[in-house]
């Protein structure tokens, strides 16, 4: 049967990484399910012993695809990529697909993590300030290798990994009230790629698990 | 020239970000030269224009190869893998090849950052503790993973990016006083690898940078 056959994204709406897994499948034409893992209710779902036993590291995303499960959103669309390959998320030229991977690991390693809720929860109440730290350090660093590498889109003018990281890295900027108009490429890309029809379908404020009373 | 056409790292003895980079090298049969980047000397050399220039960043190790400049670690190994394939770092089949991209990225983007200097630098004088908290939980969560990936190495008995993760990630463990006892899996992988002849001499312990009296 067809249903037993779409892949599950265990997510939550607002995880940033959760949401790079919804572009893939969006940008690719994919059908897939959501089973919504809430991060805070019930103090946290991620936690329970059938989470962990999809992702030890008890975070979103974990996705079953192909008779597996998966964890790791670069892991998890570089495994979509390589098995459903059109419309390419990297490009063919090494050089090329090399600057999308380190834009990727750039945010999914040295910006990201620090946000991450875990995180979060052992800094307490000084957070805010702590996530808007490391964002607008990694955004300094970002913004002069965009300028180097972007067309209309992160690497060149085609649509790539590095964008999905962009956007929901952005989104999280905002929920850490980082001044993005400091950092022009960045905000130029991601009001280009916001309009495009799979980061808006995928966006948090749409998904099924989206409370109507939404924080931003 | 031989000379201008070898690559050249730009990394730091004891960062384990520059180790993956360096067993790459090794396993690859690869000459390169290093440029040493203290990352305490002068206030810390990765802080300079010059470096900067290399690594917006202000992170080791930076890559010159082929005419560019990459950062990140994964990406610079991924682009060594797809120009010099052999001996391959990532299996053909591309579930094995998903399990293996999990597990690095669990440790680039779960379990290092937490432990990058400018991390370490904000969080000050408990900076053991918070060190040893993230690396303890990584590794409670990469135990059971790699019992079910692992046969000689991380995934299966050939050699691939993740045990060029997990080496230097073990050592990090070391320097941060994780009682590695506890994770049986994890502790005869690191020492099975570093057995190996690529291992050894990438090892922090004999590079050109490294001290004469090296702290552990």
């Amino acid at each position: 049967m067809a249903s037993q056959t779409k892949p599950v994204l265990h997510g939550y709406y607002r995880s940033s990484c959760s949401w790079r897994v919804r572009i893939a499948f969006a940008l690719k034409g994919m059908e897939y399910d959501q089973v919504p893992v809430n991060l805070v209710r019930d103090g946290g779902q991620q936690l329970t012993t059938r989470f962990k036993a999809l992702n030890p590291m008890q975070q979103v995303p974990a996705v079953t695809i192909d008779g597996f499960t998966l964890s790791q959103s670069l892991a998890i669309i570089q495994y979509i990529e390589e098995t459903r390959p059109e419309p390419h998320l990297l490009p063919s030229e090494p050089k090329t697909r090399a600057q999308v991977r380190m834009i990727c690991d750039i945010i999914a390693s040295g910006i990201q993590p620090l946000q991450n809720l875990y995180v979060l929860l052992k800094i307490g109440e000084e957070k805010i300030h702590w996530g808007q730290h490391f964002i607008q350090r990694g955004f300094e660093a970002l913004e002069p290798i965009l300028v180097q590498t972007a067309g209309k889109y992160c690497v060149g003018n085609e649509i790539s990994m590095a964008d999905l990281c962009l956007v929901p890295q952005v989104y999280n900027a905002e929920r850490f009230k980082v001044d993005v108009t400091q950092f022009p490429t960045i905000k130029r890309l991601n009001e280009t790629l916001l309009q495009h029809e799979a980061f808006k379908t995928s966006h948090p404020s749409c998904q099924p698990d989206t409370p109507d009373d939404m924080p931003i």
